[in-house]
């Protein structure tokens, strides 16, 4: 059975590509709002779950031990640009815990921001752990370590206490028992367990308005969702979708973008969790699935403000307008 | 009617991520050898046909009148990396016919090759058009309207003698006449103009082994082919998929890549051409399937050196081995 094809990309008169993918909208008691293509074949979420990943930094008390701020628990959700605040922003967080930079296992990468890579480039550094788009959440997962005072050394795989508290909060908000092979390697190192989009969606709609959680999960997740909203710009960067929607939209949305194609988010007011993946891995079909669900989703009146999003313009290394992307009718 | 699914993205145990695309291997003759998918729907080849765009730069006696070598004749035909050594081939092109770097209308963008960029950033440079990866072919096509001394300004429009020359002979070798409404703008700003992958591949077959064309333009494809052949580094780059192929395989196997999944290719000796689209545009999915259908097509002991392109591994940013990529039962 095939996804339908959710997003046409166009140039001049005809579409140049084509995104196939599907969509999961279910509220906090899992039933399904907007089912499109198959929402209960496992995929890994990859980063787009990294909110709920942020849990167990406040849940352990490590937040509160070691005065973990709203921009710092921003950075542990986000994947971040690694432009210079959000690498301050690291460095404090790992400072708190009494760890630096040297702690860090999620691997070196040139920062996302291309700008900030050329200043990092011209001042003669280089990739390092804190630029990669991770180091916020691997920061939260070493403040976790140390506040559980275990060792630090191998804090990404599935068998510490860190990865076994992820796990155990994915498990309750999926309602989900992730057997030992849905487990694969994420790009930072640690276990990603595929979830059918379904259960994301769930975990996402539990996560966004607190329904069904004990009282210090749901206010767990309330301070991270107040952290996002009141700091978009750690949750990504200049520029970027998941940034410029919670920039717009504020505590209304929470969107937070995976690898390969999966997109999550929650409308706490309706009571709503999102899950995407578009078939191929495309972050750029995924953002268009997301924008035109949150079109479909929230009131009339926000259409324009989404409209960017869900038609977004192409152009050429001179500016030329050269196409764009659409959702098709399916979505 | 949908495209077979052509390849697997893998992560762990399963299938992460999934292309589907379609293949077109023809004989000179137009005759198909191999055909997965809808051969007949038009695609941009965009930068897929850059050999192809060439041959003007050769049949206007431009080459001969300015004494265009091997090293330039490769980057016309190319997308390449800006590196330092595509950089001084660019520019000694542009002076051989006159013309600096400012007559360029290719638009500006920092080098593919992360390292070149990174260098360049740290001597205080900044993106140029001679870094965007069709300089090579835009110092050609300034090479041509010099040659035909006709103005400049306008080179990459559709009405201008260089484009009008480049569309003439696409007609000719795809034996397509190409429409008003097959025209769209490419990321470099000249025209891209759709045609069948059955077409494309046609024309690939005959500029590979000059069967059905003019002696003059048989000789102008060859010298084409011997100057990718003998400088495939200045076909692509560093590490890159088409340099590396024609690096292993020489006069054998011309390949070429496009924006948005296209391919294309030729094996000469075989007399075969081939043109590949993947639906999503994703260029690492093309990569596998034209890997997977030079393998097919080629001779057993040619495949242990193609299995790194049909079967790539995946690692992540500690160098683990995550995943990797491979052809579907399909190709």
């Amino acid at each position: 059975m095939s996804n339908p094809i959710l997003v046409d990309v166009l140039r001049g008169s005809r579409v140049e590509s084509r995104h196939r993918g599907a969509v999961a909208v279910v509220d906090a008691d899992g039933h399904g709002v907007l089912t499109l293509g198959d929402v209960e074949r496992p995929v890994y979420p990859r980063s787009a779950i990294k909110p709920l990943q942020a849990l167990p930094l406040i849940e352990s008390g490590a937040a509160d031990r070691y005065a973990v701020g709203p921009e710092e628990l921003a950075l542990a959700c986000a994947s971040h640009s690694g432009e210079p605040g959000h690498i301050i922003t690291a460095k404090r967080m790992l400072a708190r815990a009494g760890v630096d930079a040297s702690a860090l296992k999620c691997g070196a990468h040139w920062p996302i921001h291309q700008p900030s890579g050329q200043a990092l480039a011209r001042e003669g550094g280089s990739a390092s752990a804190l630029h990669n788009n991770c180091s916020g959440k691997h920061a939260g997962f070493l403040c976790v370590a140390c506040a559980l005072d275990v060792e630090r050394e191998t804090y990404v795989e599935p068998a510490h206490a860190v990865q076994r508290a992820v796990k155990a909060v994915l498990e309750s908000l999926s309602a989900v028992t992730l057997a030992p092979d849905a487990c694969a390697i994420d790009g930072c190192s640690v276990p990603t367990w595929a979830l059918p989009l379904s259960a994301l969606a769930l975990a996402f709609a539990r996560f966004g308005c607190g329904a069904g959680l004990a009282p210090e999960r749901a206010k767990a997740a309330a301070r991270l969702r107040a952290a996002c909203a009141a700091h978009p710009w750690h949750v990504a960067g200049t520029g970027r979708f998941c940034t410029e929607i919670m920039q717009r939209f504020g505590a209304r949305v929470l969107v937070k973008t995976g690898a390969e194609g999966v997109f999550c988010g929650a409308l706490p007011a309706e009571g709503l969790g999102i899950a995407v993946k578009c078939d191929d891995g495309a972050g750029r079909a995924a953002e268009v699935m997301m924008a035109a669900t949150l079109s479909r989703l929230m009131p009339a009146a926000d259409r324009p403000a989404l409209e960017t999003f869900v038609r977004p313009t192409l152009r050429n290394w001179n500016g030329i307008v050269v196409g764009g992307m659409r959702p098709t009718d399916a979505v």
